[in-house]
């Protein structure tokens, strides 16, 4: 490799080192109990080693919260009210092992201190789930009267809820479950039509 | 009064001020940034006045969780699934002013430090909704076959997810409107028969 390319690459592992040594850092001290001197001690690089990546707490914490579904991939192929359901069991089968997620859960509590308002995490999972919910619509999936906006709405706040109590309760050990049980009492609201009986994952095949 | 019920009505009036004032401590800072001694200033004692009445800040924290459904009263006369939305709603409609229900909130993901296992926020309201839910069904309200314990645990999820998400965007001004989109969403996976036609408190009157 030549130098450059030597240099460039080093770069990224030190970036892609201070983003998880801050993800560990928000998870367990939220963003108010974390600091930068922190989590450089943490990722072992130099105060000037992180500040050369980002220039704050703020833009860590911004993002950690912006890149949260990346972290969430749910099984090639799953779409419509299928991949809308597979994205939010992938989410919480991987909440309790990933420090990105456990610091995306921590920190939504805070986003108004770094996050531009429009752009919290409730508002981009909206976004994501409504987007899923209408092409379960437009595949003939869902009956095309269902709210979207308000049941995609109604899932982030649920997950949410249910996220918070698992932790408290399991430290997130039962978190599946949890929404699992969230999709099968609201499938009888969705108006899902004789197309989606096969739908996997919401606890009872 | 004879001196001794003067003593207790004063001992009573600094028990209520040290718990509105750890209230509104807790708000602010949560319960890993609040100490006794910030709760006896705000509340104008000695810290002698307050482990008087409370040995720890575990043992205020626990007694402004335990006590949030006391401050919550629903219409006189409104019962069954009535009675569980207009719970949701008046929790939501007093938030914004409650410091007890503000504390409250802002305590949910600290509790583990302080509530023993089992007794949590979310089971307590769980349970009150379940109990009302009951109601529903053996006044024919809701079909039998719903899933009582499923469905509260849902909305006890659902409404703390909008209470996070209310306050990050607007400091909990539209969390009525949120409560009522969570029923509105969430009615027609109840199996309500015809003789609930009449509910009111889902924003739809």
């Amino acid at each position: 490799m030549a130098p450059r390319v030597v240099k460039q690459a080093r770069a990224e592992r030190t970036r892609a080192a201070v983003m998880l040594a801050a993800a560990e850092v928000f998870a367990e001290n939220g963003f108010s109990g974390a600091s930068v001197m922190k989590i450089a001690d943490r990722a072992g690089v130099t105060l000037g080693g992180v500040y050369f990546h980002f220039r704050s707490k703020e833009e860590l914490a911004r993002a950690i919260v912006a890149g949260q579904p990346e972290f969430v991939v749910p099984p090639e192929g799953s779409h419509g009210l299928q991949r809308a359901i597979d994205v939010t069991r992938t989410w919480a089968r991987q909440l309790a092992e990933s420090p990105m997620l456990r610091a995306g859960a921590r920190l939504v509590w805070e986003q108004d201190r770094f996050m531009p308002a429009g752009e919290n995490s409730h508002q981009q999972w909206t976004g994501l789930m409504a987007a899923d919910l209408q092409s379960a619509v437009d595949d003939g999936e869902l009956k095309p009267e269902v709210d979207i906006q308000a049941i995609a709405r109604m899932i982030v706040n649920a997950c949410t809820g249910a996220q918070m109590h698992s932790y408290v309760e399991t430290a997130h050990e039962d978190l599946v479950d949890r929404v699992e049980e969230i999709w099968r009492c609201l499938l009888p609201a969705l108006g899902v039509s004789d197309e989606c009986k096969g739908i996997k994952g919401i606890g009872r095949e």
